[in-house]
């Protein structure tokens, strides 16, 4: 899983049918410290995020691997929200924080 | 999911016996911000995209989790054309516009 | 799926059981307008193909789907020969020109 | 596979229903003489692994082949705690030394 | 499928049950014209390698079937040992040479 933002959506009403009602968000990821990065990816969320969260996303057949996006045409689902992430015994995001 | 411009196609008949009558497609990547990028993939079309739309396209195994690419050998599949994607609160495409 | 050209061969005696019998080719990666890249794969040849010609491979599971890869220890498959590829309304192969 | 470092911890709350009570670990790669890269990845845990120890890990489908992570939205997993690798006949990393 | 040499070892005791007894090599990739990179891979050998051969490896689920890696949490099998390739006519490696 890498870690990212949601920073925005795309809408798409032609789609493939197993796909309707899904919502697509636009993640930009995240380095190890949380500096937003310049790669982003497209993914179906899962777990109710909003703008602006911090979440973990997981690719691949992977991303098939919720109720939602089983047997579904997606290779991006965010699988959590990140409440906090710590690296070398510092704390590098803190969402109430 | 990545998103990216339809700017061409590939015409091969002597091919895979299962992906006969598949409708391949150049895609090049567009950036977050929606500006073309030089990295390109060959995507099958499962939504009925033209040239110059922007779609956005599932990669691996999620690439053959539409009725038309199961148990195909297809690695990309366009999967829902874009109406408009939304980054930071701004308009970054907007296929009417 | 990407666009290579078909540039040698690997020739390997001992090998997983199930891979006897299999072409393994060497292709070099060709960018959108069909120049040469420095990356390569090596593939295994499900339609029939020469050195010298332009293909179109798929990679990972989707390696798998042809009735030569089935169950098969094989992420990279030929399963296209390209007869042209049009960008931009701009031919940039053609198999017989 | 890859080498990594574990070098800190993910804690979510609100995460796909599969995937309560799984342990999310910051892995930080090493390279093949054992120096830290900048790239990372979050992986769940099915060995018991800790903070500072140096563990291989797979990617994609093959995430989910440990009896913690079958069905599960993982694409990555901790799946050995290095004791020692060895290149060119040189010692890279000893666990004990 | 790409090819590499094999420089060295990696001993892990600690390890998901499944993964017990298998052997794991380290791989440093090698360019087209058989030059080593940077890049690096830990694979299960599935062919009985030693070190100093030249190998092809395939990646992610295609890693797992071969008897040996099937449903275990291994995402790079090496399934040939090179005798010899060759690229634009030239040979880039002979295992008896």
């Amino acid at each position: 899983m890498l870690l990212a933002k949601v920073v925005g959506t795309v809408v798409s009403t032609q789609k493939d049918e197993r796909l309707q009602g899904m919502k697509f968000l636009v993640l930009q990821r995240l380095d190890i410290n949380g500096k937003l990065e310049n790669g982003y990816v497209v993914a179906v969320d899962a777990v109710g995020a909003g703008i602006g969260e911090v979440v973990m996303y997981a690719s691949g057949s992977s991303a098939r691997q919720t109720v939602l996006t089983d047997k579904r045409a997606c290779d991006a689902v965010i699988m959590g929200i990140v409440d906090t992430w710590e690296v070398d015994g510092q704390v590098k995001y803190n969402k109430g924080g």
